[in-house]
């Protein structure tokens, strides 16, 4: 029997998901076994996957299969009308870009990278500046081109394509609210803070420990060795593809709860990955809800579970015992104090719970104004450091430790920088749905018990795929839109207590 | 400018290039690095590539752009030329078999390896034999089509395709002679070597420093480590991509020559793809020349160079300081009798250098018999076990250590086996022209020194690419045809000294 349009379709999605999946593999070997010398080799191979998948996705059959397949969709399931419609604004987005300005982009932006290692090594804003502007530009035609065909603001097509769904009306709101709070709230948790006594952890943690312990804690967590592995690599991220996730940590041997904390937060993403559904495996449906959404689950596993008091009395005996290590320094209140520790940081990845939607506002007003013409590139480093100033009381020094601090602009990530901190408020509003539905949720915790808030998620997030938008999926899991109260109120209660 | 069809045709196999190195790495994974549960996902992605670079080659484009730029080959230089030759190789070969074959022989050969498995574990070699049939069938059609198209017959097509323009009229003369030499040889070598003393090594040799030890040769051999890495799996391979080469070895606590000797073989295999030309990097002309030389790499570090006393003379205080070991069982005489002990070896993997081709000679004539259809799949193990005993003067006890023991068969490599033998006497050929021009050879080996080694390899065979086939190769390397000449003289000198 011959293939229906879409049945068709499905096999051309999935022949796209394998060639993916072996970039996202090659691009972790590329971060954790690939040899030094080989980058320029390993840029070809990518560049050739990558050159395959975009005519795969914009073929003419593709869009012929697709409008046939639209037009007879009245049989299909409601998981393949999602997937449908999730191929179509794949085909959409990836067809709405001229290959000749995708080429210009990726020749841009990997100048632009190199110049800002340069630059950010040197604090030498002037050396970026231009290669800024060109990506600014290109990243301006680029979101034109998008907003036009998709029926969107340029800004929320850049946005769409991390995050579904997600509109600059719905961050507005949410930013706006955060970004009016969070000062005072720093400000208020500083001075509480200071007047608790807090004993820093001295001493040596052998990496091979470390990674011993994280390695016992991925599995009670659920993490599947068979389906996955755990490396080191200069900047942890995590890799792979569902039913092969590689995360990836650094272990610091002067610095046992960073390293640890950095595999919490990457299992945060693994397990949702390879949690989604295996019957949709391989098919746009079957993906990730964006990146908000996943950051929201590796939030929540590291800052409003495992930074927690319940994880806490979990995981003290088991620092003990890895460690052999005792004393008040390694009690539970004390570990508490240490991982919610709350400091005007400059540098957004070494930023604590409370202090880093404000880098994430910062970046977003600054990266709207940027494409929208109102500032201009060679005004950046004052823009930053003034406001950031404003906000935490601190100034950069340098533009190290301002506006050159990331590589998403140099590498044209613009409408990403949202999904951090929408992360955070969906984690902490999902939060609060699962310990109202779940009382015994604490006890579960402390006593190292985690199926209770993995099925939670599970049902709730990880099953759903990518068949609902990011707002969609916050509504059917909590019953309320997208907002930021929920997370407010559990910052409050965690950092302004008495 | 517009692009010549013979610069089309570069970028197209650089492409081409790109696909197959990311296939390797994609396999070097799965060998070294990858999680249990991802062999499927794996599959689809390496099955993805396959098919991209299949019609890449096999595309009505390359046809027409090959017809024009050997049209208008005038203006093309020499390496050009052969590029060109190799690239109409290459075209010729995957198109003379149909996709429907191929997939066929896919999924046969996915099946009798899962079968061969079983069987080799249960020596039940009724569970295999349907399965190797139906391979043999589809095997035998390949080899038409193929022969053919190419004009060659059946088998030389198959070998062809390993190792270009080795025919069976050179492999029948080398093995006629070899074969007849070696079961005398054989005997004569274990009765010389029953009267002399041989101590066994005892002890624990902790993996940890045997890799060590095997990374400072690999550097002494002039491995470059920003090119390539040295991992542990469960058969040693060569694996990676020229300018990012991967061996693999097994190291066994109890055993710590088997290990260092797995090492220098694959080394020999790595030298050579790492010293490819880099001006022709990514072209058909810019590959090894096939199997048999690349053999002829390994087994001349090896056996040649490494299993003699000069190279042992060097070995012997870096096995002292490694491990802390001394006494008479590490004196180099006693490392030499160790390394070059002669068994009479039913295990093709485990024989020694003079037993090794005996093995070999067998499924040549095994293979062809099938192929032909003279011998029935049925009687296999009767013909193996006869002609085995014939030669060694031992009989397999089951299949599992007879006709069973080889994976070859079951995925359907038929025509690759020669290439084992014939590199050995290729590498007896190389070997004794090598120490005719440079008769400081052995000083050297014995001082450390690699250089003079490498830079007659580099000059005579690894910078000639794939640009002769490998019997001009040779003829070019050393002034003469290739021969088991000078391979029997070099095992006669070695294995019969009084």
């Amino acid at each position: 029997m011959a293939l229906s349009p879409y049945q068709q379709l499905e096999q051309e999605f999935r022949r796209l998901h394998a060639f993916r999946g072996a970039a996202s593999v090659l691009r972790w070997d590329a971060a954790v076994m690939m040899p030094r010398g080989s980058a320029d080799l390993r840029g070809e191979q990518l560049a050739a996957i990558e050159m395959e998948t975009h005519s795969l996705v914009t073929s003419p059959r593709v869009s012929r299969l697709l409008d046939r397949a639209e037009a007879n969709a009245q049989g299909l399931e409601a998981w393949q009308i999602a997937n449908l419609r999730e191929m179509r604004r794949e085909r959409d987005h990836a067809i709405a870009t001229p290959q000749n300005l995708v080429s210009r982009l990726a020749k841009a932006t990997s100048r632009a990278e190199i110049k800002w290692i340069e630059a950010r090594q040197k604090s030498d804003f002037a050396l970026f500046a231009p290669h800024l502007e060109e990506v600014v530009a290109l990243i301006r035609d680029k979101a034109a081109l998008l907003g036009k065909a998709l029926n969107l603001s340029p800004y929320d097509a850049l946005v769409d394509e991390f995050s579904p769904g997600l509109r600059v009306a719905e961050i507005d709101s949410v930013f706006t609210t955060v970004g009016r709070r969070l000062p005072g709230l720093i400000h208020e948790a500083i001075d509480l803070q200071a007047k608790r006594p807090l004993l820093e952890i001295t001493g040596r943690f052998a990496p091979a420990k470390q990674r011993q312990l994280a390695t016992e804690l991925m599995k009670t967590l659920g993490f599947q060795f068979e389906h996955g592995r755990l490396d080191e690599s200069e900047h942890p991220f995590t890799g792979g593809v569902p039913g092969d996730i590689r995360i990836t940590t650094r272990f610091s041997s002067n610095d046992v709860l960073t390293g640890l904390m950095g595999v919490l937060h990457e299992a945060g993403h693994a397990l949702y990955d390879n949690a989604l559904p295996e019957a949709w495996r391989g098919q746009p449906v079957g993906r990730d809800a964006g990146m908000a959404v996943q950051e929201s689950q590796s939030l929540l596993l590291e800052m409003l579970i495992c930074r927690n008091r319940p994880f806490l009395r979990y995981l003290k005996p088991l620092l003990e015992k890895t460690f052999g290590v005792a004393g008040p320094e390694w009690e539970v209140e004390n570990l508490y104090r240490l991982l919610t520790r709350v400091r005007r940081s400059l540098i957004r990845v070494d930023a604590d719970e409370v202090t880093y939607p404000v880098h994430i506002v910062l970046r977003y007003e600054l990266e709207n104004e940027l494409l929208s013409g109102e500032l201009k590139v060679k005004d950046l480093p004052e823009a930053w450091n003034t406001r950031i100033e404003d906000r935490l009381g601190v100034r950069p020094a340098n533009d190290a430790e301002g506006c050159l601090q990331d590589v998403h602009w140099a590498v044209g990530s613009f409408g990403y920088f949202p999904s951090y901190a929408i992360g955070a408020v969906i984690a902490g509003q999902l939060y609060e749905r699962l310990r109202a539905e779940r009382p015994e949720l604490d006890q579960e915790i402390a006593a190292g018990q985690f199926s209770g808030l993995f099925d939670w998620l599970r049902e709730n997030v990880h099953a759903v795929g990518a068949s609902l938008s990011t707002p969609d999926l916050i509504m059917n899991a909590t019953g309320k839109p997208l907002s930021a109260a929920a997370w407010l109120r559990y910052v409050e209660a965690k950092y302004l207590e008495e």
